[in-house]
């Protein structure tokens, strides 16, 4: 006799985990009508005049590849939730209710339990509503004991409020405020660098990760990334204060930053044209999509301090300047942009914020990102 | 030197992969802003009195496999898209617009090209905006060439349409309608049995999957599943005619049925209360979403033809009577509950609509579906 579990798929057990999900999660908002289980989510529409629905979708990529050997799966949780959030920000949309899908090879439910426990405490501190979410036992699909995890998330703007990247000007200017470390973007380069450095070490990968280093602390004097954030979830997890050691681990398994009550005052203290999340592609691969065709921008090497993890990491795996910046975030995750008069008030209102540069016309053939 | 390509993710293919998506992505409906490639996907929000929005998420699963197998990956993108509007018509609702998330060990553009070729088709037949979408290349988290694809649907309806589980009754008569095969669950299972079986004969899996079977040809006399469906995409491949010989590999690579015309036709013929998807977990696992606690159902086996692909497959691995119910939709892929009085127009409404049988006091400690 065969059957589903003996061909690697636990229907019972899959069933029990979401019935466990559907106790211990809350609506978190009161448009909710209903709970998890049905066929679909129900939320009651927004009305108001000119509504915008805004739609994102994004997975963390192979950092669940380091979340599940240094087992620290709550990271997960809080990244596909955040960034989302931010992806909705960056339009100008608040978010409204999310969804999550997990996927693996042979479902563990202790571990599915503490990724979405982390998922439905980011929802609640985003003040966004878990509306449901999905499961998935593909053996031999996934590498056994892999998982992926994607986020879907719907959020709202009036229609006069959204950001629209055709309203940015020459002359403008960028905002730029602090990741908490590579986010999710970037980890399977980062992973290859980590391994080859442990085969160097002559250590395992995980000791690799969990050795302290000198090099990873911030330098004295330096503004810690992520300080004077207030938003729930974007711990601080991996920045060191200056002069601390960190191990590979903390800085790698930092949780990706929300940016909701940055934006909240960013827009509250100054006109806010676009705003790019810099996450797969980086620079050159983001920041193009907060502008019109044309225009690109100069950005000033000097107004930020690259934090240690890229440093350590591109030399470390001799990765090429443009290979850095087109990979990782560098230690700027969010970049707003504005009109120059409103500038000083919008670095004001966010902890960290700083001038990066501005928005200039484009040069024909060359990448629209300039670092100058 | 190091690159994010030579550590296994070409972010420039991905970047040139995304971009012709967008050239060949319609919005498909007027409330969409702008094109793909913000940070987030823009709909206008509906309105109207007390309208309610529906959020559902689901994978493939392992079907994905057979589609690598058989190079049939067009199949998967109407999957993803028909089981999401299916699981926004068992609430009530019309689907909107749609997000695709299409994970991958290493990306190939053709394969990727090809699904969501099909998930824009399937999107533009079932009135839906494909709104946005993301891949993501996880190499060792993803067995090499494996994938996964996931589909992110948000649905409307207005409150008093709203499909409500709580106001089924007993005496309501349940009325089932084909499914067009396995849809999209119990793979895993299907797949395990055929790899035993190809193994038994001899012959490669494929070989296995490409064998012309007259196993699998349906009876004489019975109808055909899927017949006389207008649903766009619900093609009968692999459903034969009575007396056709038929391959394992058309008959599990049936694309998922949509069952939109079908549940407007019902609900313009019928007073529908509460409908079912019979997805995975099969009947047990999905009839008891569309009722009450307390309620259960008596189904007639008598009542239809279970397809040969079932049988077939149920025999050759030994699959327990239970287990099958409880794995595969048994050839009825979607139930609606309707009072007793309406039961015969909604019957003559949809194309091969069967009456099931009918709601009844669940038994204390016993499945809630009885088959009798």
């Amino acid at each position: 006799m065969t059957s589903y579990r003996e061909a690697g798929v636990d229907t019972a057990l899959k069933a029990a985990t979401l019935a466990r999900l559907r106790e211990r999660v809350r609506p978190g908002r009161p448009e909710v009508l209903g709970g998890i289980g049905g066929f679909g989510g129900l939320f009651r529409a927004p009305t108001g005049k000119d509504l915008v629905l805004v739609a994102t979708t994004d997975g963390v990529g192979t950092k669940t590849e380091l979340a599940r050997l240094l087992d620290r799966y709550e990271v997960i949780g809080a990244d596909v939730v955040h960034q989302s959030v931010n992806d909705a920000l960056a339009v100008g949309a608040e978010p409204l209710f999310f969804l999550d899908y997990f996927a693996t090879s042979h479902l563990d439910p202790a571990i599915f339990d503490r990724v979405v426990d982390a998922v439905a405490a980011a929802c609640d501190a985003s003040g966004c509503a878990l509306l449901g979410g999905e499961t998935a036992e593909m053996p031999g699909v996934f590498a056994e004991g892999a998982f992926d995890v994607v986020g879907f998330l719907v959020g709202a703007v009036e229609r006069e409020r959204l950001l629209d990247p055709a309203s940015a000007r020459e002359g403008d200017v960028l905002v730029g405020i602090p990741s908490s470390g590579l986010h999710t973007n970037g980890y399977t380069l980062a992973r290859a660098i980590v391994a080859r450095l442990a085969r160097r070490e002559g250590h395992s990968v995980e000791e690799t990760l969990r050795a302290p280093r000198a090099a990873l602390a911030a330098p004295t004097g330096a503004p810690a990334a992520g300080t004077g954030s207030a938003s729930a979830g974007s711990a601080s997890a991996g920045i060191a204060s200056a002069g601390e050691s960190v191990s590979l681990a903390d800085a790698l398994l930092a949780p990706h930053r929300s940016y909701l009550v940055e934006v909240r005052a960013l827009r509250a203290a100054a006109e806010v044209r676009a705003i790019a999340h810099l996450t797969g592609g980086g620079w050159e691969g983001n920041l193009p999509r907060a502008l019109p065709d044309g225009l690109g921008v100069a950005v000033r090497r000097g107004a930020w301090t690259v934090p240690p993890l890229f440093t350590f990491l591109g030399d470390e795996g001799g990765v090429a300047e443009a290979e850095r910046y087109g990979t990782w975030n560098m230690g700027i995750g969010l970049v707003a942009v504005v009109p120059p008069l409103t500038a000083d008030a919008a670095i004001a209102a966010v902890a960290g914020a700083v001038r990066l540069g501005t928005v200039e016309r484009a040069r024909p053939g060359e990448p629209r990102v300039r670092f100058v």
